[in-house]
């Protein structure tokens, strides 16, 4: 079994979300222990909330919830890779992933 | 023009690094401004390394170098999404990525 390296940063995981079908990277989030342990009982992902300091369910307001197909994690255990079915948009902005401008410019990627 | 948000992580970007080919996840690393430059520059991976408190030339030692293809940024411009070229493994165990156990049993994926 695996323990997490979670004094890395203070209590919290990165959490990349990954498309299961797509392999489109989705989102980046943290989980703390609480997010992480409901996350495998429910088999969808929830996250903690760095700015408004609560647990998260991704989907709860939006209907978007991501049903999680697999987990891996990272060769110093401080990162997990999460691929997900998605019900819909990642983006609070409606957009597939949040990944959706190119860096510096700005424009849309197609 | 994306102003990337500095401040959120003590001068660090939280970067996903993806094979632009194959999709697959190789490995998640932190640039601080200056690594950020260096790869803009060169069109390499460059990152700064948390543990040594150094600027690190992803490849410089095992060749391994990531040629950069295209650098996403997410909707709250803390998060970089950068798709890569990699002349060999990401993982400095020699897997592909560092992504290479099933959490939480630690079985490799195949």
């Amino acid at each position: 079994m695996i323990t997490l390296d979670w004094e890395k940063a203070n209590g919290l995981i990165t959490t990349v979300v990954q498309d299961a079908t797509t392999k489109q990277v989705l989102m980046v989030a943290y989980m703390n222990q609480e997010s992480l342990a409901k996350t495998m009982a429910t088999g969808e992902t929830w996250f903690w909330s760095r700015s408004r300091k609560t647990l998260w369910h991704k989907g709860a307001t939006s209907g978007n919830i991501q049903t999680v197909k697999t987990i891996a994690v990272d060769c110093d255990a401080d990162t997990l890779l999460v691929t997900v079915d998605p019900a819909g948009p990642a983006c609070h902005t409606g957009h597939i992933s949040c990944f959706y401008r190119h860096y510096p410019e700005g424009k849309d990627l197609t």
